[in-house]
């Protein structure tokens, strides 16, 4: 196929939407407007609602003629032969959700994937090599907690056993990972490893989650890189005491100095031009009229580069320890009466090094916008750092990938109103198409090089 | 009876501290120490074993020949009789505790009341009019949620109907107080009512649950007082974003704006010279990776009068409306990144005017002290203010009251290693059998004056 004749292959935005809703049917989460659409999701992984995903996805990919294999960690490859043998070219992502999600995150990429089997079907089309399409299993980490755990387990970087014992968070939170994937079927036989199932390159295509294609007007965004990213969790002992009968300075109150340090973290990340977040905390014993003696609170600090990221734990570190000790950093006790010392631990919990991704990937996804957009290219498409980790991640370590990312409202995620529209959508789907057939030419070509 | 008798009646020690650790049995906490009797409680109210340290109250007091009357919120009023009718001049407190209490606040007072009953008795003493002693009903407020609700709904301050509609905050969380009453068996035939059921006077000995007797080195706390206190729950609405993408400027970042508050509160307090604290803080949705769109938290400010905490709360309404809206108060955004807005709303739980004690209260308190500690009474005791609220304060709205408070080792209180020595405890008692004897033949003297 020529490039022409590439640009030629449309995706069906209609057939996209249809179908990526369809299966929205399954875990219909919290309504936010009127349309019959206008709902987020939970469809926790492995759950009953993820089987009837996977069900469709299943009966959907072997109707297009694929074949699909199913590992011990559930994850689902769909494999459309090529002219010759050889690993698929993947594209892919994932189907389970938040409990509180959206439409879009994860579930784009899959439904992006399948509506590129139906071109190559309806176009004819036989690829070089085989074309291939994955769902993994718990990507969120919001049943089961570990993020993207299944792609892990496939790179090679997470035990198989680590995985098949995790307990789910959510309730009745009884149930492990591996009984989970019994009871709805899904414990597949093949060997969970890149070696048992090989991939040429994985594309993955994601809405931002982010504001910033929005406010910067683009379509598309040329994702060549994830940002590094650690998690803490953070615990600050005091005493508990009752409030109203202790003065201010005998008090050594856990919350107060948590909430130094949580103002003290966005500080240095203003600082060093990275973020830092905190998304859970929790207090003991929890009384109105009692001061906290225990919190516990988690600590996301990520940024371009694992750099930035040592130099803003290092002064975390180094600060927390000073204001745990009561002292002052940076006119936090400016106005405050001295108190008792509190102690603070660190946990680290997550530690994700800075991620570059392939430039065969990255070059057949610029390519693939080139011939969507022609000459607006440029100012419809951005490269960019995600600020999120993704299963891409993963098969980074062990195959070629980049990732696709469109707008999403407002930057909303992980939110029952996530939103891109469904041009935005279908303008993913098409320069997915593009990147996964373009690194199929690009194989074929070096490949003729080689023998 | 003269000053010199009065002073030569002596509470037991032994049988003080042997009784109240003999009722610790039913509602045993965690434990701290070695010895038997180093743990803490959980004796929730109108619990299985509440009733069990009630039915001992009742039993003993029968015992030591009282009539006992039990009103519809489960009060038990236990009366010795006088040489002549009145209202009976009572001592008492609560058997209740925190769900992580100790084994003084509140029992002391009421073990320290029975104990009174026993010395009269073995001393063969009949006093002038009855005398009385009292447990009153989820005082702590932990089980169901309005702290001193008994004594409230016996003054006429809080409605019967309120009351008994409260449900039990602690699991299984299905309990009405009413039904908890019935199921015990406590839901007595009598009514709730300061006329129904008269006081000459309530005497309260109580921990001081503070560290100002022990930073004093005073072994009597003569409580002249009880501060002003506001409850309130504030509400910051912000947006859910995802940590890894949503750049510092795009975030309404509802904890970070919380942590502002919280701090900017115990500022306000160091300038004003009152005590501002947060117990409690929850947020939504809860996950490492998610900016918290919604945090909930309580605010407790207290003050010696309602006049500073006018001042306190004004000046909390107006900033925490500046600091939602993201713009600066006292240098907190110094070095921050300016985000987006977030709302804030208040909502009062609670008001408590400052309470003034009764002056004949207060001098029988006094002279009792004199006639323990003699010519060192001006070195060990002290005229105080309580911080925290106490079935005192409702009684004192409709009785002359007031309350005695002995040291707890390092002010620690609501904790199980809440702890008094055996001494202070003994010596708490002595004061208050005095106190109420002292107030007995005062109520004669006057009588005697007036008839």
């Amino acid at each position: 196929m020529t490039s022409q004749d590439l640009n030629s292959l449309k995706v069906s935005r209609d057939r996209l939407l249809t179908d990526l809703h369809y299966t929205c049917q399954w875990g219909t989460g919290k309504r936010w407007g009127e349309n019959t659409t206008d709902t987020g999701m939970r469809r926790l992984a492995l759950s009953d609602t993820d089987k009837q995903a996977r069900d469709w996805f299943v009966e959907t990919t072997k109707a297009a003629g694929c074949t699909v294999t199913i590992d011990a960690m559930g994850n689902i490859f769909a494999v459309r032969p090529g002219k010759r043998s050889g690993p698929p070219t993947f594209a892919g992502s994932h189907l389970d959700t938040q409990p509180s999600g959206g439409r879009y995150d994860g579930i784009l990429g899959v439904h992006a994937a399948v509506e590129m089997l139906h071109v190559l079907n309806e176009n004819h089309i036989e690829t070089e090599f085989p074309i291939g399409v994955v769902n993994w299993t718990n990507e969120e980490g919001a049943r089961f907690p570990i993020s993207m755990v299944s792609s892990g387990v496939w790179a090679g970087q997470i035990p198989l056993a680590t995985a098949h014992d995790l307990v789910e968070v959510t309730p009745p939170r009884t149930e492990t990972l591996s009984a989970a994937l019994a009871r709805i079927g899904y414990n597949g036989p093949t060997e969970v490893s890149h070696t048992a199932i090989p991939m040429a390159a994985h594309f993955e295509l994601h809405i931002e989650q982010g504001p910033i294609l929005e406010s910067w007007n683009r379509k598309i965004g040329i994702v060549t890189a994830v940002q590094a990213y650690r998690w803490f969790t953070l615990d600050v002992r005091g005493r508990d005491a009752h409030t109203g009968t202790t003065p201010l300075s005998a008090r050594a109150d856990a919350l107060l100095t948590a909430a130094k340090m949580i103002l003290h973290s966005h500080r240095i990340a203003t600082k060093l031009g990275c973020v830092a977040s905190t998304g859970i905390l929790t207090l003991e014993p929890g009384s109105t009229n009692t001061i906290p003696g225990h919190v516990r609170f988690s600590l996301d600090i990520r940024a371009r580069n694992d750099g930035i990221l040592d130099k803003a734990e290092e002064a975390l570190r180094r600060d927390f320890a000073v204001i745990a000790a009561g002292e002052d950093v940076g006119g936090l006790n400016d106005g405050a009466t001295p108190g008792k010392a509190c102690q603070v631990e660190w946990r680290t919990d997550s530690v994700s090094s800075e991620i570059d991704f392939h430039p065969d990937c990255i070059k057949c996804v610029t390519e693939s916008a080139e011939g969507v957009f022609g000459a607006q290219a440029k100012e419809l498409t951005a490269e960019m750092v995600s600020g999120a980790g993704h299963d891409s991640v993963y098969t980074s370590k062990v195959c070629p990938t980049s990732m696709i990312f469109i707008p999403c409202k407002n930057g909303v995620s992980h939110n029952p109103e996530e939103y891109s529209t469904p041009e935005d959508c279908a303008l993913g789907a098409q320069v997915l198409l593009g990147a996964v057939l373009r690194y199929d030419r690009l194989r074929a070509e070096k490949a003729g090089r080689e023998y």
